[in-house]
């Protein structure tokens, strides 16, 4: 039997909760014959690297799975690329504040998901749920873990396939924001990871164009 | 018993179908002991307002609430005001397109929404979906179906209360669209609209502050 | 010669600077063969309905345009509507916040802009700068100075013609603030005034549609 | 002297102008002591490689900074990354539309910008005008055109420097298209896009965060 180990995070800026986890945490214990196992890591830099490190040592899955929220964006996004970058706007859960820094000395300039990441996107829009590829997990902790993942997948764990997904914000994280600011509700953001999920596990390729980011 | 009166549009402007009313027909039949009554009208100046009218004339409800799509906004909203103009970007499903006219040559300038606005809004977030107040109704044929409403209330139904709400487009809908675009499914809008009307049969009034639109 | 009286708000919600009167101060002093009278007032409900009365009798103007932020909006906004509703997200400078109460209790539900809206759009955009129609001046002080002036005007001044225009955040303001918050050079903001107070002076009307809100 | 080698896009996508190599027509001949030399490219992926292939033979410049559109931003940016993927939602102006594919199969999975990013948003900001560091310059010719001069950079001119600038859309292209979509005049472009180079030219670095992207 196949495992997926899925992360997600505790909360950070402010917030109460980060339904980055709360979703994770609705996950059914199967997916598409996989067994689920679930972990909440630390919104730090350092600490949520090695807490993958030895969730990879002690798991042994085939899949990783991170999931962070990006506040302001209004669907699901499954992540390409990390980049060897850390430029935090806030400090870390551990105060931890890098401005400009590389990730890993040693590694390259950015990793792609090994996921399929257009096919994530296209089954969870194939159930009526949002979601986009996105080309940028940004410069802060979600990027540093999707980062410290694949550069651990690609040097010590090669038989191991690894990718990152951002949801919006919870509905209860709105109120009191700006107007307008997107939110989903718990349930659809747990159905959509389930979508993801599954076609992770059945890993097979699409070659539709499903963009996100109107850049030329 | 007491009965609530849902309008919702057919589709217009390319799209193929109107969720406004596919949530509509999710609701259930009684919602806080009220019979709720459904029934689509036509996204068209003139004839809306007609079956309005009609609408009217024949179930003699307690409550009317209208249902339309504000494509583009993320939650669900509450309309406080309709104006009386009409100007349409676009020509509706009889092709008619007003430029700057008045929807009624005899009527206020203005009417509010007669049904509990904020409390409509406050049940729909006790319940974790979003929601908003909103103090445009735009210058279509949502705006025209909600003046024709209350004007009609005002003038020949003074014991029924009415109001108009918003929904966003459903997630099938943003495919294509510019990426980014929010959408709420289609079961999230229907209970949001149940919550709505709850409160509106319920009636009690909502001291919070819960606007739409970051104006000063 | 005729006279156009142009007010800008002072500061106001933690902002240090409130672009629409440094916008107004970039005014020069002839606009169409219009004298231009500039006037600050406060963020205040109660004292800008005041200041407004006073400058009204003093100055006796062809036209008055009052002039205010709404941050979040990126282009530069003439309104069509003010309502009689009061409902404050935050206390003005005054310490006032009213939830839900009308601004004057014998005037009317709303009133219209009673200068060409659509004229002064057109010509601030034939300039290639941007602006849209806007149906909603929000429930805070700006729509309140909206309101009583209008009110005014069909009371007291039934000669002088009056509206209202929305400028976005200054580029120093959106610093700090979530990104991809729109904003306008302050000399951007005082050439589109320009074309449309010169568009209002000229009162030529426009038959062309330009709506702003996807509502339909 | 130094030579700053600029190149702007010629439109595509069904816009008439590209405000890239438009605002780029604009600058001056010199800035901060460097020539200038500008140059229009197609909106096209393999042209546009092998024209910045010979642009870079022929000048042998200090710096080369190209400059495209992103339509939706409201702001400048300066981009950070390039990566080495092809994904096209729409074909480019030769009818080639990649999906999913390689830019380069020997070329890392992405390159940095080598001019000084985070001073260049820094200097336009000083000027009172927009501008964000942005972490994904998309899939489609501009990321291409980017990705292309960096791998040559790095492979055959390591004494060149190379960035891209995206600029949103222009006042004109805005009229028609969803209400609120953000836009700037081109003599802003300009001037926000002379002090992005100007910095460029002094290369002096920048230790305060300014992202883009509010994810985590």
């Amino acid at each position: 039997m196949a495992t997926v180990l899925v992360t997600g995070f505790d909360p950070f800026g402010g917030e109460t909760v980060n339904p980055a986890y709360e979703a994770v945490k609705l996950l059914p214990g199967e997916i598409a014959g996989a067994r689920i196992v679930k972990q909440e890591i630390s919104t730090a830099f350092t600490r949520s690297a090695v807490a993958i490190e030895q969730a990879l040592e002690r798991e042994h899955p085939d899949i990783v799975i991170s999931v962070g929220q990006a506040g302001g964006r209004s669907t699901l996004t499954v992540e390409q690329v990390a980049i060897n970058l850390a430029e935090a706007r806030i400090p870390d859960n551990d105060g931890e504040q890098p401005l400009g820094t590389p990730l890993r000395t040693d590694g390259d300039t950015a990793y792609f998901a090994t996921v399929p990441v257009k096919a994530m996107v296209g089954n969870v829009r194939a159930h009526n749920l949002p979601a986009f590829v996105s080309y940028t997990a940004g410069t802060y902790v979600c990027n540093s873990v999707m980062y410290n993942m694949l550069y651990l997948l690609d040097r010590r764990f090669p038989g191991i396939r690894g990718g990152f997904i951002h949801v919006p914000f919870a509905p209860q994280q709105v109120v009191g924001k700006p107007n307008g600011t997107p939110c989903m509700p718990l349930h659809d953001m747990a159905k959509a990871l389930e979508y993801a999920i599954e076609a992770a596990v059945k890993n097979e390729d699409s070659a539709t164009a499903i963009a996100m980011g109107e850049t030329h």
